[in-house]
């Protein structure tokens, strides 16, 4: 099955368009998973416990498995292979913000797909297309290519205009028009941005969904953002949100406390569908 | 020691502006490095050992190595201790092309220099400089930008006119302008394309080095590169060479093959400084 369809599928089984953040900041991990072997994983995996039926999707981000060298890059492998096995179904979208020379990314392709098992990677967008086309090449993968985002500086060059348009507006035109030939891209658009996104979900039309970040820890409005970035048939979007639900709680009743704030998340959500 | 002078003086020690290209493809490596331990680490220290004093840095690309999962990383790793114990004064840049928000950055940088030890990092401008703040926060290390890249397709994006001028131009002045406050920032134009490196010299002025990939197995001209990109002091280039130079015979002999590579790549840099 691919990306999409593995998608909206979870969106209708969960009835949701909540994506949970498998950030795991060492930092912030409750004291029980302090100084614990595969502390990520066994975190990761209480979260995951505590949220699957919440979710249309899990993100973990590359980096903070990266900073342990390879016992970290072991934990998430361990937390997409725990994903696919105890809840079939649920996509799971490596947030690792690739792109190099076409070359390069077929080894890129090889760690993100075959050695950790991701169903979607999300990828940068200066290289252009043909450098990307190891990625095309993995068809039933989905490709989720940077075009917005959620950071307060995002605007320094995905802003600048060119022909009347911004640089966010032409790489949105060109994924939709030109790079997404087999319905496997979509796009990376913050929900701290509305205004961008509306605009965004106007180029590319109805279908194609979009990775949010940008709800939660970085304050975005979760209506603002639903309203202008909804998709057809209420689907769309993929809001992710990792520190406000997996850090809810810091004490013995994370768990807990990140199935409440996913809940509320949902809900939240859901009232503007 | 920061990483500009550290470059400079590796390329006066070895009067070299060749950088080798650490890209240790498993299905190109040598038949005595099929099937052993240590495969990628093995490969690159012979090839270190070959080609040390001919060179003004060595850029191991992450990619080659993430694609072997944990083993890859810890191969990239000790690749890199290698160098530094073995030859002290050898600048590492990492190739790893990475750039995520904030926070998220903070872990790619505790990954790249504090795991892996590099002493500089490839990175991608789309979120902006404010985003990259954690590398920045690394006075001491050398931050190279991508501007103009050396694939066939760069120009998607990265040509498209804003207020008359490319975006690669806008790059190549923001990070000159603005972001070079501390002088170890560096930018990726590529040798396939010499009047863009040209245009970008122009704009950043004669003390910027520049990591040229694109020579050898990607077809640039080392005349036309060097011409067009030549800085202060016959320095400011970092010109990359991974296959030409690594794999240059696939025989038992690869070693003196790749020495052989260097020295007349080096040669044929120095003709035109």
């Amino acid at each position: 099955m691919n990306f999409l369809d593995l998608l909206n599928a979870q969106i209708d089984k969960s009835n949701s368009l909540l994506c949970v953040g498998l950030d795991p900041d060492v930092n912030k991990l409750p004291e029980q998973f302090q100084n614990t072997p595969n502390q990520l994983f066994e975190f990761n995996k209480a979260i995951i416990d505590a949220t699957h039926n919440l979710v249309c999707a899990f993100k973990p981000n590359s980096a903070y498995y990266e900073a342990h060298g390879p016992e970290g890059v072991v934990q998430l492998r361990d937390t997409i292979s725990y994903i696919h096995e105890a809840y079939p179904g649920i996509p799971v979208i490596l947030d690792a913000k690739r792109a190099d020379i076409g070359n390069t990314n077929d080894q890129y392709a090889t760690f993100v797909f075959d050695y950790l098992g991701s169903d979607a990677v999300t990828l940068h967008p200066y290289l252009g297309r043909e450098a990307l086309e190891p990625f095309f090449a993995r068809k039933e993968k989905g490709l989720i290519i940077l075009c917005r985002t959620s950071n307060p500086g995002a605007g320094e060059f995905q802003d600048l205009i060119v022909d009347g348009k911004t640089v966010y507006s032409h790489v949105a035109s060109q994924v939709s028009q030109s790079w997404d030939t087999l319905g496997n891209c979509s796009l990376v658009v913050g929900a701290t941005y509305p205004k961008e996104l509306e605009e965004v979900r106007a180029i590319v039309g109805p279908d194609m969904p979009f990775l949010m970040p940008g709800v939660g820890a970085q304050g975005g409005d979760i209506k603002a953002a639903v309203e202008a970035g909804i998709g057809a048939n209420k689907r769309g979007l993929v809001i992710n949100s990792a520190r406000g639900v997996i850090f809810a709680s810091s004490g013995s009743d994370f768990a807990e406390a990140a199935r409440k704030a996913a809940t509320e998340t949902r809900d939240e959500i859901n009232k503007y569908r």
